[in-house]
């Protein structure tokens, strides 16, 4: 005897247990599975995957197809998602879908079409009507993390609330002339920073500030939020006092910005982001916080359920944001309010301090 | 007729070209694998990967492995190495194995095992002994990006080089009191990191500047470096001149931290590091410029030679970095060099410009 039935047999659980208990899915009390997996490790008894694929249908293995890999977000929630699958056993496949790329054709065409996976989290992945058709077709669960639309289950935060909440914050505080720095509307705008900017718009006008509402457009990245706050901050004439940061990377970029320019932050000016980014305490910058890793977690979890019972009903999980006050915000200095500022100000050309 | 029998036929080649083609391995010209896929396109035809893995061996899957997902370097890489294999029709299986994690003892007990994949590749993974043992047991093909010894083939930048590189560009401009910064002796202190303070300390020697030699240690991180950067330059009796960082994470945030207290860049402070980081050019940070992503791209096409012949022999590519000058770095001002500095910094509590 050997393989799963000595598995098994060393304990004291059924085949069809130690089954369940190795290939990760199906209900397995956490100290059956401990005892199946000492037993496996025992005799060095390593499932073989792929005949277990074949039989059952089960591939063992998750699929996640997210538009970028290298940005905060993004590898935050891949580790909250790799995290569980690791504990449960289960391998994670990754399609990297950067947006109208031929790769992106292809892995909806090809890869997707394939199906090596039991589910698929679909990490902002803003698919097109067609894109959704290909996505519905292959007949697998699908989770998205931020914004698919309804078409599948979802967990995001809110972010409607979570940019109300900032602006919020420094109208509190007595800003008026308050801009929302980051996206470009005559580029690719995702989602979420529409979303961002409706939240920040909308408490301006609950405010009646609604003459005050300002976009200034920049990549949603630290280089872009940098680049055009420094434009915008270089205007003294017309400057704000006040930022809303699309998300935190482009609030730090407007930060080094602002230091760059000799504009005091908080004196003259009010950075506050959404994130609670791993720079976030090093530029003691007040934001929302999110927990992208909690929500890649959370999005397996969700996923598994479905792969077990096709029958579960969608979900939405919209997490609220919760204000981090750093000292990156500060009460409107009434000189600075009352009057228009003069500054004088040097424009960086390249270097130094 | 249906299936790969009809792809083959509409595309005027044999059915095992045509596997070969739409599979990503062994050899087929791009001719050929052009249209098969087309043939393949038009009738909707999906190779159905589950069944052919198990009729070849050849899961057309490649597992990557590597310690962190949410750094510059790394996510750099694993782009190159998935846009290659999105090219060739291949999944990327992906395993975060952070160093001394219970996840990194699962998957090198349990994942590589069962290896569902024909090769891996392993980015900084710096093996132990009884990893190393494991990952030869697997008795797939392995290539490693960055430092796994010799037992695999290897795709790196030469650390000793750039480093020497990086140190003799600031003692050409005249500085003498050059620091090391990064990295932590008494904790883990990557192979990589070892083998830059190995070559900074080489070109200190070399110049006769063997007395100068100091490790200011910290985090590789941008808030390592940040934090670290902040204590050493307070020290205003006691500072250098010039700083080689161990990567532009690092070089950043030393030179966040010089703005924060005042420190001139470079009137005061000259400041390198190694990489070419995407926030170099905004930080106009000097520096030796690597391309993670093009390492990637260089190990997948070793790791597939050596799938395709097992009998291809081991090979290592040492890339080496340029040298990229920006406004970081200047000639030493002859008053700082003679004198000792006096400064008086206020050390920053937490907010502000």
């Amino acid at each position: 005897m050997s393989g799963i039935a000595e598995v098994a047999r060393r304990a004291g659980v059924s085949k069809s247990t130690a089954s369940r208990a190795l290939g990760g899915t199906g209900y397995v009390s956490d100290d059956t599975r401990l005892r199946v997996e000492a037993a496996a490790a025992e005799i060095g008894y390593v499932p073989s995957t792929n005949a277990v694929s074949l039989a059952t249908g089960k591939t063992q293995n998750i699929g996640v197809v997210m538009p970028y890999l290298n940005r905060w977000f993004f590898a935050e929630v891949l580790e909250g998602i790799q995290e569980i699958l690791l504990e449960r056993g289960l391998d994670l496949t990754l399609y990297d879908a950067k947006p109208a790329s031929p790769g992106r054709a292809r892995i909806f065409g090809d890869f997707l079409a394939r199906s090596r996976f039991d589910g698929l989290i679909a990490v902002g992945l803003e698919p097109d009507h067609h894109e959704l058709e290909q996505l519905v077709r292959i007949g697998r669960p699908v989770v998205s993390v931020v914004g698919s639309g309804d078409a599948t289950s979802i967990v995001e935060i809110d972010d409607d609330y979570a940019a109300r909440r900032a602006t919020d914050h420094l109208i509190a505080l007595g800003h008026r002339r308050i801009a929302f720095l980051g996206g470009q509307t005559d580029r690719h705008w995702a989602q979420v920073d529409r979303r961002r900017f409706g939240g920040y718009e909308a408490a301006m006008q609950d405010a009646g500030l609604a003459d005050s509402v300002r976009h200034i457009e920049s990549d949603v990245t630290l280089p872009g939020g940098y680049a055009a706050a420094v434009d915008a901050l270089s205007d003294t004439r017309n400057r704000c006092t006040a930022v809303v940061a699309s998300c935190d990377e482009v609030a730090i970029g407007a930060i080094i910005a602002a230091r760059r320019l000799g504009v005091q932050v908080p004196g003259q000016l009010s950075v506050i982001g959404i994130d609670d980014h791993e720079y976030a305490e090093m530029f003691s910058l007040t934001t929302l916080r999110q927990s992208p890793r909690e929500q890649g977690r959370v999005a397996v979890d969700m996923l598994l359920a479905q792969i077990a019972d096709p029958d579960e009903p969608r979900t939405a999980v919209r997490m609220k944001a919760k204000l981090i006050v750093r000292s990156s915000t500060a009460a409107i200095d009434p000189r600075v309010s009352a009057t228009v500022i003069d500054g004088g100000l040097d424009i960086p050309s390249a270097a130094g301090a």
